[in-house]
């Protein structure tokens, strides 16, 4: 018998229908974590009312409903079982229970499936008129006229040759030495983590991130049926007793984080935290995956661990969605050869090759000189707008956690006694999608902060809007 | 201690040196698949020597280039360990070990990787000038010149929606109803299949493929750590027989094949082999991936198991890869509605949205009606190839399995007592690139099989160089 009771229900949903639907999460997350498999028996009513602290009428309940929705069968006369069939992985029956509102994907598919006139300074990316729209036009019609194998064929197992030199050479300007070889391109950073998590994690592993950290980590690593564990994120880089504490205790196989600026902070690792991060990480013979989708924000590179560390133990990993395309993406993965040579098996297996054409057209870009000024013409007007956003914020009394040297987001504190969930629904109803502070921790502990993304926020009815919900919240 | 001794060495690997190896080979893969967990304690080399049947000479020999590995370790007085920091993951030590040109990877690789002036009749796709070239260029041209929020911003979760459409309007034409809304795109139909794995499997998790089958579902289905089992494949489809019974013995959770033309057979499902199927699926809850990338290869469809079965317990998995572009891929899943919720969500999760950009222009060239003209000259051409290799091979002797009514593959036994892997060698050296029949076959009983791809076998120097390492093998 494996059901343990979770924690109390909150008061406001004490409740008959609170209770129940309590009791009901809590079996389907032992069953979607199949530590209730396939099979296996249910504990009987009374067991099931005394363990969930709940009344025999409020268990048969949640048992009549999950055997309406297949998830478990009466046997008369024996009992309750979890169907043979296994559930498949439902993403949002991992981890806590959430509110739907503070969810991981909350964030992600308002953000994808807003229409168009919304607002979304609470989304990850810029929008289309900043990005090098006229280099992409201009790249379109040059891979239009080349020969037809770029058009057609699958790529390479490691990707385009000419990319990963380029690549090599970006990688030299913040202080990492890799080869050609030593580049596996992939379809997004997304995709790059992922192969990453499947090559070195096993169910179970316990994997650092920093807290907060970039929403979609959470989700990824709960695919992988991760142990998570948050390590507090300071202005200049995690926490470094913590982490010290976190690694011991938890002897985790991974540490994901953001060099460059740090998603949701914007914070920058200083060289001295990253000095004392590595000596911690070497001395547990402990993996970082370094995650470098900000290095074109910079205007002055900050440390990165894998120039420090000279991709032994760091895996770095990249891509272009930010400032180049979010519709035509690349990811990399720069790491140990040994490393790239299994990642690529891996790569085979789960996505056979590519991205072919997608590598064609970043090149293209990248080679243009126009990009670079895009970059620079982008980084001022993202200087103005983050000046911009932090003033209004500020007659709102929303403050920022740090000033950062630069990037997309400012993460900020809502006045006092404001929930951040609360004012973000309330501003969904407005047409404005906002980033609500406990998405991004896994420790849930960023209740009252925000993230804006200053790129977003050009429209002054983002403020308007705020400024109502906060009255209202 | 659950070091079992795997099956003896064969008769030629038994010198001191094949046995060393067969050791490590079979230590390598009890860490790899995780049944020696890190930190577990091996069997002293008294113990090693009796349970492996090698003396303890050999014993100490295979651990000892083990501990120099860094796979175990040595602790003085204890005994061996295996490293605390796990293995990642590495395909090629999972599964029984191959010779690596029998590797499901190899032909893989050497396809992928062969120089242009290369001939490849062993692998899976066409040569670029039988793909629609002029179609893809007339999509780049009109994609360059669309608005800029389809060359920058990411798709929406489920993928372009006028795609979405269009495919449901496709898939109609084989009987099988979808709305848009049951279907989700990804970026290539390996990563459909890798989704739907990830969302139905847990390692260890049983599942069925034909026997011999597309070789990197092995490679995928091992990157899932699933059991497989393959059930003989008659021209008709699989053995029922063979497949009532492994479902009854296994108690499979999938079954994953072909539809249209089966690969690497060439051989179409009947209708009263898929009606007996979808019975016995329905009788033991088994869930199925029909996997259709070869449909545009048909001139008249053969039935398909998702139109049977109402997209219940089958899921439909498509891509255009073969016949329209494998540089700017598309896959896509048809499944029941919450089962396209449950993969949305993994999708997200593992590779954020997309493919935006390639979904526009696969559609563009799916709209245009050249493409449909495209199809038909395509299959006049194939058909002619087809029949052109079958007579060459003949006179080599080599034998087709069937005679395909279409698609690229015949799938051939050499003349008596030919391994085909020594003929691919062989070959290889040649320049040539060919696809033994046990890279298909995890029973590894197809060693004098073969797969041709008609498409590239146009250069007779293909046959000399075959002739040739017929008479040296």
């Amino acid at each position: 018998m494996n059901v343990l009771p979770v924690e109390a229900p909150a008061a406001a949903e004490a409740t008959n229908a609170g209770r129940t639907a309590h009791v009901i999460a809590a079996i389907r997350a032992r069953i979607a974590t199949r530590s209730l498999g396939p099979g296996a028996k249910l504990p009987s009513i009374r067991k099931g009312a005394d363990l969930f602290d709940v009344s025999p009428s409020t268990m048969v309940e949640a048992y009549e409903r999950l055997a309406a929705d297949c998830v478990i069968q009466a046997r008369p006369g024996s009992g309750f079982y979890v169907l043979s069939s296994p559930a498949p992985l439902v993403l949002a029956d991992l981890g806590p229970r959430l509110d739907r509102a503070v969810d991981p994907f909350w964030v992600t598919r308002q953000s994808l499936e807003a229409p168009a006139e919304s607002l979304k300074p609470g989304c990850g990316w810029m929008p289309p008129d900043w990005m090098p729209e006229q280099d992409l036009r201009r790249a379109l019609r040059s891979l239009a006229r080349t020969g037809a194998t770029s058009l057609t064929d699958y790529g390479t197992p490691l990707g385009l040759l000419p990319l990963r030199q380029h690549l090599t050479r970006r990688m030299a300007e913040t202080g990492i030495e890799a080869s050609p070889s030593q580049v596996l391109l992939v379809e997004s950073g997304t995709q790059a983590i992922d192969l990453v998590c499947r090559f070195l994690l096993e169910p179970g592993d316990c994997v650092l991130v920093d807290d907060p950290c970039y929403f979609n980590f959470l989700a990824l690593l709960r695919a992988h049926r991760a142990k998570i564990v948050g390590i507090p994120f300071t202005p200049s880089g995690p926490d470094l007793d913590a982490f010290a504490e976190a690694v011991a205790t938890h002897r985790p196989r991974l540490y994901v984080t953001n060099s460059a600026f740090h998603n949701p902070t914007g914070a920058t690792l200083s060289a001295a935290t990253a000095h004392r991060l590595m000596k911690i990480a070497e001395a547990a013979d402990l993996t970082i995956v370094e995650d470098d989708i900000f290095c074109d924000f910079e205007q002055q590179p900050a440390p990165r661990l894998a120039a420090l560390d000279g991709l032994q133990r760091v895996i770095h990993v990249g891509s272009f969605s930010k400032t180049l395309s979010a519709a035509t993406r690349i990811g990399y993965i720069a790491a140990r050869p040994d490393w790239i040579d299994g990642l690529t098996d891996l790569k085979i297996a789960s996505s056979f090759a590519g991205p072919a054409l997608a590598a064609e057209l970043v090149l293209s870009v990248l080679k243009d000189g126009s990009y670079r000024r895009h970059l620079q013409a982008m980084r001022s007007r993202l200087a103005a707008a983050m000046g911009e956003t932090r003033r209004r914020l500020a007659r709102l009394g929303i403050a920022p956690f740090i000033e950062p040297r630069g990037g997309l987001f400012l993460w900020c504190s809502l006045p006092e006694g404001h929930d951040a969930t609360d004012v973000a629904r309330l501003a969904l109803a407005d047409g404005v999608v906002l980033a609500p502070g406990n998405v991004f921790s896994v420790s849930q502990n960023a209740p009252s902060m925000m993230r804006f993304n200053a790129a977003q926020c050009a429209d002054p009815r983002v403020f308007t809007v705020l400024e109502r919900a906060l009255c209202r919240a």
